[in-house]
């Protein structure tokens, strides 16, 4: 019998980290575990005077990730044909941009006893936006300047991005950023302790960090030229030079594991650690992202992505957050869309209405009830904008709109119409793909809320008039990252041969219905109206969407 | 001493009917008593199958006003100087336009025992919308043929009132159109009972039901033209003889207290019985509107009434909802306008997030946040339609908006943007007003929002700049009725002179706060922009709406 391979996916999200161990064969998840951060609020360090302010403990990771990976590894004890010395690499995702200042020696400022208590020396995590003017900052130069470094990434630099928050840092906290010898993206930060090579200039430097948040790409020969960054601080382009020059794709080695991490996790010194990158990019290897295969990860927001291997022709796509070579699967181009807000939405939305009932079961209440209404039954119409819109509008300042409430309007009917609002805004993406050439052939869901919201997968087929599939994982991350992890330890030649062993999807797909889809084409039409009214440059008048919409509410309703 | 002297106010509202005895000699109230319909649901016999159905049962308004005055009467014996005797008039308001069809001798066909559970024979309530197409088919005729008829009642006739609802009862129920020999206004009707003298070709018919809902107009010679009416069918044509030729204000004498009621509530045989109204103007009265004087009852809706002496220059102001001559004050143009939902709006939202807890606390709870919440804080901005909207687009076939929210948007932010919207809503109206020469120099708030929530009050006060007076009595509408039953009684020469006895405001007083009208001027430009974009025919671009809230929110924040 042969010997049974194993590779580890570590996966760190908003709130906590996940280690998977994952049968390379098959694509066997034969263990897991999820750890927790244990400081800040679930794991967020926030500021009562700044809202936009969102930072992490570094120690967090460090002791996550150990309890994670020796939980996971306690669990596959049991499981037959398993065993330690079979774990032939390890792959890192993580959230971005979450950048961590460190010393020279790679260590996070905030281990230092003089910073411990300085939040601007811990991570600055991905949804952290204090640094909004800067971005814009950056936005209105580089438009000026250097256009191209924004045409990779929709148009518009983030306050959630790399430089923003470098620059936010430097402008507010000196002491930080002197002290700060270089910073450090989190999918760098954890193979660099991984495999005991923290020092800031040797660490392998990801792709896909480096080419959606930091302006890093060949074209222009690696991250922006000095003398743009001098405009903003001369600091900044000093810094230049301590960040990195070149950035890789992670079915590379980043290196080998450490003597101290395989003694603390009892692996084998010396495994493949595989170069790391963002969370979502890796949830769509796993889920089987190939041309022509959109990968849509629901969660609190998602990422909608895609890869394409003709570069040239794809390399521009206004609206897009990324266009990164690279970045989801080596040799291909990685499109990378999303929408800044999804679950987070009904979220809101059950908070708002829920008061202190059970969130849970508000949800559940309302989707069972949401399940009885018609298409346009409501009368209503919503933006999904609560939190923005990454795609295609790239703008932070837009908020949500609901419109079409009566006296009579039931908190079922606005769930529901969160629900299309976000359906609407995943079909503006999948529009803007195919307007540019980009066939989206297939269509396949991840994250809990495709797992677990059949009425809403159902909306979603019947909004966008494409079936609905579900990765059969439902750790797409962490099983992403172990397949790199199985690349770089050479269980696979290549990624997509590990893609053809280890993903899959389910049984279960949800097929559009026609009429269902009919009448939603008339929503959407309107839905584009307030989209491009609001959101973008359209004149016109919107006199008639109230009226169509109860139009359509009163056929519908007599039907 | 002076032997005191009293009138009798009744009014009849939409869930129940209120008694009130008044010294007029100086307003005060000295007994009153409210009776609920025990009919329905709440009084309103509704239909499953059409939530445009509301209907009321004669019955209730029969039983009520009997059940209403002797308790009312019973609690002013106690009262020194109090006596039957003394009473010397008689005053009704009610809701409108309700009508009710009555055979020959003006008995309702609900109390026929072929129609009793025929609800087209009942009373049809002003809030019944079942006839929205017919409303829609008067008003394009009109407009093409006589658009003199629209000009007094804002442009659009409406599905509440008079002839759209026989006209839909003619289409939908002939049966119960042929045997009603005529319709009488609720507001006729019970001065009809009260006299004992129901035929309804001799009842006094009032000119404010008349003029507002009717058509009715010297103008023209009356009602509209039999060609018109004609036009939609002959039989309407046909009933316009049954119907009425002339309208009366209600200082005019409607008849004397048949001997049969006289003898039912124990009071003098022959006292005066005043042409009846509807409620809000008679509350108008009662609140003292005078030129100048812009009275607001504030309830589940708003009406807006003011008076004007110069009869041509303000006879045609577009967008208000009604313009007739003696409908509020004998001898002066009455102009009306309201907001078809205020409370109305409040109490959905509260059901919306409320569910099963007291309606009540949550109101006060909410109320409470909303306090603190400075102008412009929230980011948020709403359109106050969400039953339509009355003045000054008269168009039923709008809905509500709310816009700015974010994932921390929370439950008292939307109440008060709600309760905002309501105030931009008012302040339209105003500027309306102003805009055609009618000076607003005086505002008298009553009905129970005005008097309960000092909160509203001000935010009224800071967005339209003006100082908020609050009407002493809270039963303006029966207190109205009261003087007109004085009038009649010939108490008074004059309904001034009675308003001068009768009414007059609390000493509290709602002063505008200069700082908070500023931030207000800012939003209540962009409230006009999403008021005329989707209300009436503004054409352009909105995304620097959600941007400048944003802004706003940035700036007050910080303060």
């Amino acid at each position: 019998m042969v010997k049974r391979k194993f590779s580890l996916g570590l996966d760190f999200g908003t709130n906590s980290v996940r280690a998977l161990i994952v049968d390379i064969s098959n694509g066997e998840e034969i263990a897991t575990h999820v750890r927790n951060y244990t400081r800040g609020k679930d794991g967020i360090f926030l500021d009562k005077k700044d809202p936009n302010v969102a930072r992490q403990s570094p120690g967090d990771y460090i002791d996550g990730l150990e309890y994670a990976c020796l939980s996971a590894l306690h669990k596959a004890k049991k499981v037959k044909g398993f065993s330690k010395e079979n774990i032939i690499g390890i792959g890192v995702d993580t959230t971005g941009s979450t950048p961590i200042p460190v010393d020279k020696e790679g260590i996070s400022l905030a281990f230092n006893n003089k910073f411990k208590n300085n939040l601007n020396a811990h991570a600055w995590l991905w949804k952290d936006h204090s640094s909004h003017e800067e971005a814009e900052e950056i936005t209105a130069l580089a438009r000026e300047l250097h256009p191209e470094y924004l045409a990779k990434c929709g148009g518009t630099y983030s306050s959630e991005w790399f430089f923003s928050k470098i620059l936010h840092c430097l402008r507010v906290d000196s002491e930080v950023f002197k002290n700060a010898y270089s910073w450090v993206e989190l999918a760098d930060f954890i193979p660099g302790v991984l495999t005991g090579n923290t020092n800031p200039l040797e660490i392998k430097r990801g792709v896909c960090a480096a080419g959606h948040k930091a302006m890093y790409n060949n074209e222009w020969g690696g991250l922006p030229a000095e003398d743009f960054l001098t405009k903003f601080d001369p600091k900044l382009a000093e810094l230049r030079k301590r960040l990195y020059k070149k950035a890789y794709t992670s079915d590379i080695k980043a290196g080998g594991l450490s003597r101290e991490y395989a003694k603390k996790l009892g692996l084998k010194q010396g495994i493949a650690v595989a170069v790391g990158a963002f969370d979502a990019h890796m949830g769509a290897v796993g889920a089987g992202v190939k041309p022509g295969t959109l990968v849509k990860i629901i969660g609190t927001s998602t990422c909608d992505m895609m890869v394409v291997p003709d570069k040239k022709r794809f390399s521009n796509i206004p609206g897009l957050c990324g266009i990164v070579d690279g970045s989801i699967l080596p040799g291909y181009f990685g499109l990378e869309a999303g929408q800044s807000a999804v679950g987070d939405i009904f979220n809101w939305f059950v908070n708002l209405i829920g008061d202190n009932k059970k969130i849970v079961h508000v949800h559940k209440h309302l989707t069972e009830k949401a399940k009885d209404l018609k298409p346009g039954e409501s009368g209503l119409m919503a933006l999904d904008w609560n939190n923005g819109n990454r795609t295609i509008l790239v703008d932070a300042k837009l908020t949500g709109l609901l419109l079409g409430q009566t006296l009579h309007t039931r908190p079922e009917e606005v769930y529901k119409a969160l629900i299309e609002a976000t359906a609407f805004g995943a079909r503006v993406i999948i529009e803007r793909f195919e307007e540019y050439g980009v066939h989206v052939k297939d269509i396949i869901n991840c994250g809990g809320i495709a797992e677990k919201n059949a009425i809403l997968m159902q909306i979603y087929a019947d909004i966008t008039g494409r079936p609905m599939k579900v990765s059969r994982s439902s750790q797409t991350c962490a099983l992403g990252a172990s397949m790199f992890g199985a690349v770089a330890g050479e269980g696979f030649a290549r990624v997509e041969d590990a893609q053809k062993a280890m993903s899959g999807i389910k049984s279960i797909r949800y097929e559009p219905h026609k009429k269902a889809h009919e009448i939603y084409n008339q929503l959407y039409r309107l839905y584009l109206e307030l989209h491009d009214t609001f959101g973008s440059d359209r004149q016109g008048n919107l006199k008639h969407i109230m009226k169509e919409l109860l139009k359509i509410k009163n056929k519908v309703r007599k039907e």
